[in-house]
């Protein structure tokens, strides 16, 4: 049988190392630098002729690594993959889904069609599905969204007591009641002001109900860490328990880590979809799986 | 009639203006920021639609550069403009333009895909052709090359004092015979050993017939400056006047500029097919008819 190759785009070796265990895969080796003038040089060290591949690529600041992500699609059909889907655990570009004001560039709409044109399938963790009903509406290709909400859940039995989950705004109510629901735990969500990018006002409800228990903070991006850290100093204003920090995705943007650190969280944790310092919560398995259902429509596809 | 409208990326804004000066365009404003996770924000202000529109761009380290260059692409087709241009004077991912080694990802024809895709003709200026013959081996789009030997030999004239033309290696010899023929000056071309992305050597023959001459170094992309600074002492090695330093594209990575003069050029200057301080030769006449024809092509093949 023509077995998976995985190969890892620069910061996506840590995941792929465990995808390529999850899924017996042999790993494939991809030489990156760059060079003096900026340019990318990428050169492919395995035998990818007539192979199913899929690029896992680590895609947190986006705009430098878009390059790099097409070409490598376009080099392994080149060099006769049979097929080139990609893993991007972090799927970025989810927030400009429309036009706001006139002239605006729908940012996630041209991404979409640039990753369709250049793979056959996508895998990712929990997109920021907004104002969209699913990635189909945007993605050309076929797009399998894995839920980080068990390795969540899994993760907070047993590390923390009487976990009371928040989901900092109505646009967190999605993963901080699926997660809720899977811990057996209570959860709350918050109402959010959004007063410019780094300016964010929350309506905390004095909350009774977390009495006794440790609050829980969950949003799917965290990026300047903004509303996150908001939502900490409100909660250690109104007498509770330092809150646990929860992210999806790491994205952690300039100084989101330390901000969260001063503001008083008690411990900022990630699921591995971006490498960082705070990844604990691993989703390699759901998402192997994942890829292994991807691969195997495919080839139900080439067959008919 | 339906007349052009230009549109700007950051950093192109002053080459447009004086694009928008020669062909009597209006200027058609765009707002670009970027969110504190690095994703892209454009609005075009200006109204395209059923206009023909053209993309200023300027790709010194491309990467970075790309995913607006495509989304502003996107979004002006989305905004109804009748045709989408790209004026990109300094034309990167030119040197990787076959496999080296095997695996390697060509990000020429890459780069060329993506741009084809996106556009629907090409204005560039003196583009790296090395070991291909036209930008029509990898563009599938009309893709117009504008010489910049005019503009240098004009710039020559009556500012360098008995100019003798060096090119640093034999790549560079078609750039410098076409202006040393312009300007009605000798010219030599050096020959080059690379010994890594910044390590050359080069052969210097004895220019007895430099005696009395200005050394001009002139080459089409001067990037970390290591070849050029080496020819720089070289020529002082040998008792030859300081000499004046010509870069078609001013890519100037990392100390380049610092190199240069440390070596001991006498200026430095570069046309303004990049934005730089070194900008001193002015190409846009020659731009500005590259994009009338382009646009008049057409127009012609939509009549048709």
């Amino acid at each position: 049988m023509n077995k998976l190759l995985l190969v890892a785009l620069p910061g996506a070796q840590a995941l792929t190392e465990r995808l390529d265990h999850r899924l017996g895969t042999t790993p494939c080796p991809l030489e990156s630098r760059r060079f003096p003038d900026g340019e990318i040089y990428l050169r492919v060290t395995g035998d990818v002729q007539g192979r199913d591949v899929a690029v896992v690529a680590q895609l947190r600041d986006p705009d430098p690594q878009l390059a790099g992500l097409l070409f490598l699609a376009d080099a392994l059909r080149d060099l006769g993959a049979a097929s080139v889907g990609v893993v991007a655990p972090y799927l970025p570009y989810m927030r400009q889904d429309t036009r706001f004001r006139s002239g605006e560039a729908v940012t996630s709409s041209s991404f979409a069609k640039l990753v369709s044109n250049a793979f056959d399938w996508l895998v990712t963790v929990d997109p920021h599905l907004h104002r969209r009903a699913s990635l189909g509406a945007i993605y050309a290709i076929p797009a399998a969204v894995v839920p980080s909400a068990a390795a969540i859940a899994a993760w907070l039995q047993g590390r923390v007591a009487h976990p009371h989950l928040i989901g900092p705004d109505e646009e967190s109510a999605q993963w901080v009641s699926e997660v809720a629901g899977l811990a057996g735990c209570p959860h709350t969500v918050l109402r959010k002001r959004r007063l410019g990018d780094r300016d964010v006002e929350l309506m905390l409800p004095d909350l009774q109900a977390l009495r006794g228990h440790t609050p829980v903070l969950v949003d799917d991006i965290v990026s300047s860490a903004h509303t996150m850290a908001t939502a900490v100093r409100q909660l250690l204003a109104q007498g509770h328990l330092a809150p646990v920090c929860v992210a999806v995705h790491a994205v952690f943007a300039g100084d989101a880590v330390a901000l969260l650190q001063s503001a008083g969280a008690a411990r900022i944790v990630s699921c591995n979809t971006l490498a960082h310092p705070s990844n604990a919560i691993d989703v390699s398995g759901a998402v192997a799986e994942a890829v292994r259902v991807e691969l195997e429509e495919l080839r139900a596809r080439r067959r008919d």
